[in-house]
């Protein structure tokens, strides 16, 4: 699903960067062409291409892209990804806010699949999280998507956490589960975070339909999954590294969610290159 | 100076993440109140005040928050850095986007304090670039200057920087050069980008406000200082870390821009809890 | 939980009312002053307080409002609602866009009531659907939720209603809810629509989070329930009226959606009065 | 005319609907293709054709439709409206809001062809109000032209009603036409609301461009009608249905308006089949 | 009248001139205070006081004004006009914008009042025309107003003028007139343009609300207002002078449009000084 | 440089005309097409070629325009500028909007190329300022261009300029330009005003981009000049008119700067006519 704010997000990033006007594209005469590709420096994930196509469209509906993989390869070090060709004030003038997304984008589709990668073979789901860079949120939940992640919830509106915070607001576990169950629509699903196995007692006694284990030692996890016995879904999360979350899948856990994915960012190295 | 786009960014931002609702903190009663505090989890530079004061702002204006630390300070690990308080409901609904923007722009200035550490006791300069996060351009270069680094220019709007695809496009440096003069605003600079000590001799013989020495070893950075002899600021890039920056800036040019202050992100760990 | 786009609503409401700007109101001395209620011409369901309040404030910040009755009352004809103060030309201004919305909601928060009254004694809870009035999407679902109804979704964005034509473009009802399973964010449940119970047999077959049964007879609901017996919850949904709607209940579906609530509207009739 | 606000009133309900994307579409494989007709299943007047056509270009514009009756049709039950054809994700998405608009205007213009089937024969028109749906306003002053009645005014921008509040405020009526006088544009029309006889007295003294009689009883409006004697055109205003407003036509007034028209909706019973 | 888009003029003016942030304001210590007046250099009519206090009201709360005369005043040179007290950053940051509206304002009204007053003992009113400078329609309505003119219209929506190509594009006047009459909204007057006598005989057999005469000789006027005898108000236009419009009004025209009075602007001549 | 609003410039000055819709227009059959030109009335410098464009292709897509003389011609009175051709109503529709922007520019533009010829010979440039219409900065910038003229800066964000009130607010000329010097980005200049000799003494001691001499009298100027020796770019500003340029010119100053260019208007005279 590409999101909704797709265009809308491109036009931002182009408006942050043209302002008034580009200063420098402004000296190239107007009907100057140019021919460029854009190379991977590094290997990874290839995300962004729709991005990269609205930035292009908005900037000059006259330049033309022609993609050489697909939304998501596996891509090497120094391979030509696509190829672009139009004015050339255009394009020197999208170069930088196309690039900038597709190697962000990139980046964490890539940091995605190498969680999902050590994950392979336990039915347990990599999950993101609401850890995310401000105003990039649908990007980056679709970069963990094209990684081979799956969405948690996409914002405060499509789903119900209720974490400890919200359990003290308004009482008692019980009272919340039993709030969320009469006010929520009814194709939302309803969480519960619980940081003890006690508390986790207190969710299985009325029922809910996840359930997210936080900062659970590795024995806790276990001992969970014993007790919840496949009845509800079980997420865990906390701290979670590359390093670390083959083990907690070993617990049994349905999913794991990991916010590093989307609150750092390691950008794909690419060049855009005049041919 | 604080980003003229800062309240649009952030409402851009919760928009996002709110959507059409926040259906858990409707669970919590109207009257309920919450006080809270924002923990450090590792050291760093703090940066992003103004962004979480908006952010509290346009959720909530009865929503307090008072900082124990000014913008810009050497934070500690498990460091209080303010104190809130305010209905329980908004504040909960708050939370993420706020810490959000302040982890990722933290990030960014810490980053940017190690840079100018490495320099401190030359009289190089640190530059960013326009390789930022789509959307986030005006906060990024605002954490930049926290972090104590120095902009660059900020968009294509406030600066010309003609690179060899302008060059290409318009036919010689030397024409180049002379379009941009006769066409810029007055009050802009002109820098041009070369990439060999060849491509510096041209531009010398017409002159311009700066020269981006691009992907110059140590030698030719040393030889270019040299030959330009002060009578041109120079800025080098291409490839700079850490751990290579003194060495470049030794060489005796005026600025070093690195791309990866913005282009990456390691975001500060930080942690709102309930009091 | 009050819709994210009320302000935004309100705006737009107030912009295509006011135009260029009000020219009666134009007529009247700036500093005359007026006192004004507003008084209900039939009994029903008050609804759209936050929607008054706010159209108030975008005209003038100056203008006060008391309310009488809390949003959600049951109100007889001829019952004073709110008592209003404030610049008389500003009044005047908001007068007929303030009404527009108090009667709108009005008229939809007392058929809810009606519909939620017929299924009294019942577990069955009434739902609404997307068959709403274009840009007041989110003040109905508001007004179903005071009227006591529940939202089913608030749009295609916070749960998956897999329908006759998604079957049809997908392959299968196996396929449909195998890659709904896939896709969709944790937290997202995931509904299919059925128009026969062996279309009902296959889906039981794989399982899902509700069934919708859309035109059963009676007897078809009957046989459903039965043959459901419990393990997954039902909805009804086709040309239901307040006539009807408790004999469907009593066939033991746990949900009844109404299109006519939202589709149709019979305004509650109101009336401003000046003192 | 077509209302200067189409494209915005559609991407507003499209937005409303869509939020972060719509999940169920999504799970369809791309280049699938449908072909569908959208079916009356009672009688009316068919109204809104440009804002399904919009709300079809919005989502794509691969999106075609071919219409089997024009624009003001009278439509019977089970009658073919029109066919489209197109991406399946696209015209799944989009189904909901064209059908939204597509019943909402007809419905409106149904109600209002039944009003001026009433008056045939009767010199006296028709006219709405500014009781409207918010947001819809210009939309339903459209669904009342197709229906062959006629604008009031459109908003506050476009005519001067002075109204009993504006009198009260301003002074008496005399001082009050007075300054409409002085103040409005040239081309703006100025209307006096009177409620008694005396009243219109008062009007008849100064003279305006129209007179409204708010509430008058049928003896009260033939004496009216009689005493102006076609000077000044007259409009009756107050309780108006069905039923009734032939025998107010008869009284001889030039029009009547009738708030029902536009706060009321009985939406037309439509459906979209898939081929 | 204010004009309802004032908040946004002022928004957009401040946006061009603000971009990603003054530069130069952000060289002031940010708790240094300033104190400012704005002096007149030449006389005139002061007109913009609300542009001004939205300006700095958007710029920052914290500015106060206090204005020592009053909307509409004549003014001589050298007068103090106001007092300004605030963050100096933001006043600075304000000032050219402000000064901006109140002098291109002050121009605008300046000019009508000399229009007006060679007007003065007639009962011929000025009216203004469409012919405004893009993006400052309303503004300078309103400033014409101010300065003692009168509206025409305030743009294509709220008045009816057909005019020679309409003509030609319907048929014949009488066709348009009629169109004029079933289409318009009741509120909404009929203008109809005409260039010769014979047009003008061919618009009073059918009748209008009122008559423009397009580029008409005195002789020709008189002609016309004898003709027209007072059962039609008129309109003169066409290449209208200062020294030109009383013998134009001595005809008897009801009415006299003067392209020039928004087309064209001297500003008004103001300085801003700190204390 | 063609402004980045320019599109949102033009759907801004349509929407202030166009309103809720245009009525006048609303009475052409839809099928009717026109053809026109436009034509000058006198000469001038042609400007506001991409303006007209935009505004047609807004208003619809179907008109076609073609241009007889380049954007920034010399033309004469009398002369055929393009022809256009479409739908009859949406050229009416647009016609008076297309017009403002073309007079209104080629006003700017004709004043401009004024200035520039009384400056021929010398090597002095013709700048302009930010005293320019609120809403239409940009498009006065590039009139200013086509003219020949140079842009000072564009706003606030692309270039320093400290004044008398920024040197009072900072604490002297040497604080403000070492503060501007450690703040600005590196593409941008830095300009200081004096008002007197003395002043001129403190910049030089430590150096700027460029000195702005205001209000300085022709011997001032030509000390001035002496003084600084061509080591710094001076700009002579204040009161300067087209009688008085030429002198200020030959005192060897780099730039003069014109606030009357852009803050008072002469339209270009233009018709547009139906063929």
């Amino acid at each position: 699903m590409l999101p909704a704010d797709l265009a809308s997000t491109v036009a931002r990033a182009l408006a942050e960067d043209l302002g008034s006007g580009d200063l420098s594209a402004a000296l190239i005469p107007a009907q100057r062409q140019l021919q460029a590709h854009i190379i991977s420096r590094e290997a990874g994930i290839l995300c962004g291409q729709p991005y990269v196509n609205e930035c292009l469209r908005q900037v000059d509906p006259n330049i033309t892209i022609h993609w050489l993989h697909s939304e998501g390869s596996i891509i090497e070090a120094q391979q030509e990804l696509c190829r672009l060709e139009g004015p050339a004030a255009a394009l020197l003038t999208a170069e930088r806010t196309a690039l900038n997304f597709l190697q962000t984008l990139s980046g964490t589709a890539t940091l995605t699949r190498r969680y999902v990668e050590a994950l392979s073979g336990t039915p347990t789901q990599l999950l993101d999280t609401r850890k995310t860079l401000p105003g990039l949120r649908m990007a980056q939940k679709y970069a963990v998507r094209i990684g081979g992640g799956r969405n948690h919830r996409l914002g405060l509106f499509d789903g119900i956490l209720i974490k400890e915070n919200h359990i003290a607001a308004i009482g008692s576990i019980t009272k919340a589960i039993a709030r969320a169950r009469a006010l929520a629509p009814v194709l939302c699903k309803i969480e519960v975070e619980v940081e003890t196995l006690e508390q986790l007692e207190e969710v299985l006694a009325v029922g809910v339909d996840l359930i997210l284990l936080d900062n659970f030692s590795i024995e806790q996890l276990q001992q969970a999954v014993r007790r919840v016995a496949g009845t509800i879904p079980l997420e865990a999360s906390g701290n979670v590294r590359l390093e670390t979350i083959r083990t907690i899948a070993e617990t049994g856990v349905d999913f794991i969610s990991v916010g590093s994915l989307t609150r750092n960012l390691q950008s794909l190295d690419l060049s855009l290159r005049y041919l």
